[in-house]
């Protein structure tokens, strides 16, 4: 079973708590509590899965798995305030390669101010990092993926691929260009939340993380909105010395790599300056990379490609149309 | 590194945000928002260290999982209202085995109107659930174990070492009195929460739930208090057919067996009625096992057995003065 069948299993038909605004189904649920709504998500990162001892040291792996959890949180508009962490470490690891996990995450928290307020640990046969973050946001304010309508722009944070191409670089050895930057930016990738705060004057934003490639969160974000995201190759931001990179990585990366932890969102075409600005107030690269249109067939992702439309499908499979 | 080491290790020296009641150091964190506080804690289970196969389908290993986390909100005083949990799964393991584990934690989470609202599943060596639960209780009305004083009456509720007992019976099959009420104990314990919510109206109560076993919950209390915790053998609660096992494995059981999942906690003398009231009114059997002190030389746990005086300590090792 995978993760989108699993989440769909636990779904409840109707939940019992009339503060929760928000249950499964977005990068995190909402609580109604007092003025502001209270946001949180948990992540979890299993060694051998999500990251491996090879090309990660203890400080990276605890700082990624905050930075994707903080992610979450961006990608909702929330400002985070609380993070708990529960650690299944093995007995070969080192007391202070352990705490080392745990410096990685505070150094990332120490930037936001976030508090670690609970944790567990426990040996076990595999490093597993499962953490759960709290966050705030003015009522009402929450960004969600159902939101999006035809007409709108979609854009996209930061440079993409960035991450895959940092883990090749440090799998395959070799001379690279701007050989730190990519390995920098897979072991401590930064979550987009000072600009997705800025976002809040916007009226409606739909908002994803980028944590398995932008076509699969494009594709829930067109799921959950009914409507077609069109993105245009020519348009979709990567750093220059991407290119080193043969066609067909470069290609698999920018599109079902994964691990940027940048923002997808869309808006209304009236709207796009107040992108523009929030993004120049936080000093966040912006592109707008395609457009939102009635569903077409199926709800679906067309990527617009040398003069050709392709259909995005989930986990990476490709159809030619 | 042990489990209260690492707690030690990771806490802060100073919180940052100021809506933080209490962080690391005691069953949960609790964080001010509106009329109520929010209480929430994180714990993880992992197969072969908390459970086997061998002695819980996948629905007890799900419900106890939920029953322990519960169990440290009641240990807080406050209402459960959410939670959210994170399962890693051996390959091994099929759909139906891991919707079982989720069952397991719904059964139990429809019992208090509780919601699912948030979940993860990865592929991983072995099976690890993480479960986060989230929990309401009103301003300055949660239990803290720092908050014991000389005096002080000690309470305990239910009966101790059942959970142990039917492990015991699990591991070594054979003819056992009241076989299936120790084998329920161990796999579906029952969070003491309503009786917590009961206590309410005292306006002092220092409380722990019995995840460790009583000697190291009483110690924890003793510690956050500066106090010593005297607890009288012949008062503790067990069931009448638990003296069916030798007296050793009794003695083990009621004092480091852990898991019973039921609460310690120490009153003024004179609130003692109403905790009484509370137990009444929610069908909870309490049993009063002993006294609180100042400090005898260090802050510590003494049993008072067969006219001597035992010291209980840490982790179960036991030394005799």
């Amino acid at each position: 079973m995978d993760e989108f069948s699993f989440i769909r299993a636990i779904k409840q038909d109707y939940y019992n708590q009339s503060s929760l605004i928000k249950g499964i189904g977005d990068d995190a649920a909402v609580i109604r509590q007092g003025t502001r709504d209270i946001v949180t998500a948990v992540d979890t990162f299993v060694e051998g899965v999500h990251f491996s001892r090879k090309t990660m040291d203890p400080i990276h792996i605890g700082y990624r798995a905050l930075a994707a959890n903080l992610s979450d949180l961006a990608a909702m508009g929330a400002e985070p305030a609380f993070y708990l962490t529960s650690i299944v470490i093995p007995s070969s690891w080192s007391d202070n390669e352990l705490l080392d996990v745990i410096k990685g995450m505070k150094q990332l928290a120490n930037q936001y101010k976030i508090d670690l307020i609970g944790g567990d640990t426990v040996k076990g046969s595999e490093l597993t990092i499962s953490i759960n973050v709290i966050g705030y946001v003015l009522q009402e304010k929450c960004f969600y993926r159902h939101t999006s309508v035809p007409g709108d722009v979609v854009f996209v944070t930061g440079t993409l691929g960035d991450s895959q191409a940092g883990l090749h670089i440090l799998t395959y050895p070799n001379e690279y260009d701007q050989k730190e930057y990519f390995i920098r930016r897979h072991r401590m990738p930064t979550p987009r939340i000072d600009f997705a705060r800025r976002l809040q004057k916007i009226k409606r934003v739909t908002l994803n993380d980028i944590s398995d490639g932008i076509a699969n969160e494009a594709l829930e974000i067109a799921e959950a909105s009914d409507v077609s995201i069109h993105l245009i190759d020519e348009q979709m931001p990567s750093v220059k010395s991407f290119q080193q990179f043969p066609d067909t990585l470069q290609y698999q990366w920018k599109y079902f790599g994964g691990e940027d932890f940048e923002l997808l969102g869309t808006v209304a075409e009236l709207e796009w300056e107040k992108v523009i600005e929030a993004a120049i107030e936080t000093d966040t690269p912006i592109k707008k990379v395609g457009y939102v249109t009635t569903p077409l067939e199926t709800t679906n992702v067309i990527l617009h490609k040398d003069g050709k439309e392709i259909l995005l499908e989930k986990k990476g499979y490709i159809h030619s149309r």
